[in-house]
């Protein structure tokens, strides 16, 4: 029996060729549900869906089908990964593992998920608006227990929840959860009863509560995403009902805001923070283009840079030295206050029972509130008639308020709706990764604070692109931070920032 | 042996749904198109080639593949059309030309014609740019012998030249060409010489030479759509740099406009002629959706429709009535001259180089000199080297006058480049479909013209949605005209059409 050289990787071209095309009709969908969100005619949705589900399924049966697995058995064959180029070993590895997943789970789960989240949409919606929890609790009930099948089926060690996890943020367990939101709670509850006892409420109408056209909102954003180093050659800007951001590949980057006349800053804000994921996705080697390591690496990692463009730029008092004279230029109204006083309003901090109107230093106790359910609940110490005391009793353990109702609570995130059950943690994990990426950025580029307090945000723009972008998906999240800040993920970083910030702020000495 | 009563229909659903994949295939790739031409980043092109090169290839495989055959072969057995509704007899038909086409013509054939016109798209822009029709000809030469080639494959009875007319008017054949051709040339040469002769020259500045700003125009055309009865539920207006339609479903139509704000009406006009594309589109039965029949049944037909709306509603008196009031109100320095001047300007005649700024006495004179040059070179009577003498010797004889350069000769259009020849006579076509379907819509509607007069422009759009469009590809082009007008095509209805009207403005009498 002969042995050559290529064995296992004869059919390397044959093999990119099927996860181009693959990746093409994912790149499609993308433009698909772009659009469906921005210029879509409003009777379009039905034809849209149908094609959105065709193209999702011949995708999907390109991934498991026969040509597929005949590459996955050849390319896992002993010896064959050492003699494939790194990015080849990546491209099999995530290859194999979008691969494995498929082919674990059983096809008729599948549907009954797809069946049951398009049946439990509408459920949600009407729930959310008579706040009766109990609508949603019996569709609630059969999600949950898909998800916990979904996870026997892909195997875990410890927790159920894990397989779930690893879904968003490949790895990521509970093990590794738990002390990072106990570090969480025990630094960042007392740190907002030091605020709430500081006695201190910044003025904030003339922020939120003024009249600021919708054109110049849009054309300011643009303003700032071009400073930011967003590329309009390879990108676009457009308004949509709930932001998002939306790559297709390197080189067609889409990012939407949405726009409340009343408010100078949340647009702008949400345009800075799509700008931080569209920049991550216009960042990466073109080379990797058409193929599934042409994304972000995480949704944690990925959401660290939407978060540092939001936050510790776009809250940042060097930010606006340069950028606050602007502002009023563009919005006369805002000469009536100081620099000083509109960073105060951008930095008010007060428990409120909707997350995303959260601010920093609250965001993550409502991440905690939803993290401590979901892992109840599918590890199956928490049935769905509990959800709404259980949420309403950390609420007031952690932020001290008590929601009125359950669309004030338990029914305000459409996530558990769509059926991901997982999620809720990568965006704590965009905050604690920011910080800490933020952290080394600081130390590595040569005064970058006074670079962003001069209006110039390419340095920043071009370490993250040169440090987090470039790799996209072929490192792993926990290599990729092991190589930058040169150690593993910590939440010191995070907590370290907002005492910092918000003891300044607040004039608070921490103990 | 046992046959049942559905032998050969028995998989007709699974048929149905293959053909709604590969038309959610081909309407994404519609999709894909029109974000090219609208709203794409500059730099996307390249990865948006390989989408839609993807989407054509999987598009072109379903439609080849294995299951297909085993549909086709049970479909087409003996005694099973007679088994199928009338839509499922349509589908089997259309969806079996596509398929027979599909395997007549070699890939390797497709291919090369792929390959050389993506090689000629360059070549022809940079010949036009300089004037210089050599540059050209090469690659033009092998397009056409690729066109014959193509012919031969697809087999014809009488001219190679049939079996290209055959791809963009199902059946349409030189037999019936010539002597539409024959009748305009006879007619219309002596009308533009009496027009010429009859030393009246409209005032046109005040139109095509001020000052129109592009948002008023924009809405201008808006509202002229609304007018018209195009639905903006089901459809959108954007601009793009050459103005198209671009439907996917009948609740999902765009259209598309270019604006030139010195002119005033070129804007206009082409949003109705798109207007009337749309529309048909649109108005076909629901419940053909997602399928090869929701589409216009021919060019011809397609080109009908929006020529009516942009000559026979557009440039009448009777519209002008009820809009000219209105679009004085929005741009102002109108108000200088009469609705009469207006007419008159909008509807005035000369000879020009340039086939898409014709007006509507000469255009069909342009179509018959490619018709002419197309014909004899596919039959191999004129070689390439010869197309601009021909070119400009025709056009000396039909317009009198003489192109300074190849640009304004024989490179101006795209089409060539692009492999098309047997696509200009679907203009003409749709000039004559119009006349005639127009001469019967004002013997069927009351009123018709004062109706148009006060702005109703709703009881022609229903009369084409319930005579024309609603039908879809289900019925043959042949069938709705006799159907709808009682009789097949004849350019006489055109003809009378244009001596009435140009003889009422020229004052001429015809002999």
């Amino acid at each position: 029996m002969q042995t050559t050289t290529t064995a296992g990787t004869e059919n390397l071209t044959a093999f990119r060729t099927l996860i181009n095309e693959i990746h093409d009709l994912n790149a499609t969908q993308a433009l698909l549900g772009w659009d469906l969100e921005t210029y879509m005619p409003p009777q379009g949705a039905e034809m849209r869906g149908k094609q959105m589900a065709t193209l999702a399924t011949l995708s999907h049966n390109m991934m498991t089908g026969p040509q597929m697995d005949e590459h996955m058995t050849s390319l896992r064959l002993p010896g064959v990964k050492e003699k494939l180029s790194p990015v080849d070993q990546a491209l099999v590895r995530e290859v194999g593992r979008s691969y494995d997943k498929s082919k674990k789970i059983p096809v008729e789960l599948l549907q009954a998920m797809v069946e049951t989240t398009t049946e439990a949409h509408p459920v949600w919606v009407e729930a959310r608006k008579t706040q009766d929890f109990k609508k949603f609790q019996p569709v609630l009930g059969r999600i949950i227990d898909l998800n916990r099948r979904m996870a026997d089926h892909l195997g875990y060690e410890d927790s159920p929840y894990d397989a779930l996890l690893d879904e968003y943020e490949p790895g990521l367990t509970v093990k590794q959860l738990d002390p990072l939101f106990a570090r969480l709670k025990s630094d960042i509850v007392p740190l907002l009863k030091a605020i709430q006892g500081s006695g201190r409420a910044p003025e904030t109408d003339f922020v939120f509560n003024g009249q600021f056209p919708a054109n110049q909102q849009m054309a300011f954003s643009r303003l700032v995403l071009e400073a930011m180093g967003f590329d309009f050659l390879r990108g676009r800007l457009d308004l949509a009902p709930h932001p998002f951001s939306s790559g297709s590949s390197t080189t067609d980057v889409r990012l939407t805001t949405r726009i409340d006349e009343k408010d100078v800053f949340s647009a702008l804000s949400s345009s800075m923070h799509e700008g931080g994921h569209g920049m991550y996705e216009q960042g990466i080697n073109p080379e990797l283009n058409r193929t599934p390591l042409a994304e972000g690496t995480s949704l944690g990692i990925h959401e660290s840079q939407s978060r540092m463009w939001e936050n510790q730029v776009g809250r940042s008092k060097a930010f606006w030295q340069h950028f606050y004279p602007k502002l009023q230029e563009a919005f006369p109204s805002l000469k009536s206050h100081s620099q000083e006083q509109f960073y105060a309003a951008i930095n008010r901090v007060r428990p409120s029972f909707i997350r995303v109107e959260a601010d920093e230093v609250t965001y993550n106790l409502h991440i905690l509130v939803r993290y401590e359910i979901e892992k109840a609940l599918i590890e199956g110490r928490m049935k769905t008639d509990e959800i709404p005391d259980a949420w309403n009793a950390r609420m007031q353990e952690y932020l001290g308020i008590t929601p009125a109702n359950d669309a004030q609570g338990s029914l305000q995130d459409i996530h558990w709706s769509h059926g991901s059950f997982g999620y809720f943690p990568t965006y704590t994990l965009g905050n604690l990764y920011a910080a800490q990426f933020f952290s080394t950025a600081r130390q590595q580029i040569p005064n970058l604070e006074q670079q962003i307090a001069s209006g110039n945000l390419l340095a920043l723009k071009d370490w993250l692109n040169k440090q987090i972008h470039w790799v996209g998906k072929s490192e792993r999240a926990e290599t990729i931070v092991q190589r930058v800040t040169g150690q593993p993920l910590d939440a010191k970083y995070f907590v370290d920032y907002l005492w910092t910030k918000y003891g300044e702020i607040f004039a608070l000495s921490r103990n």
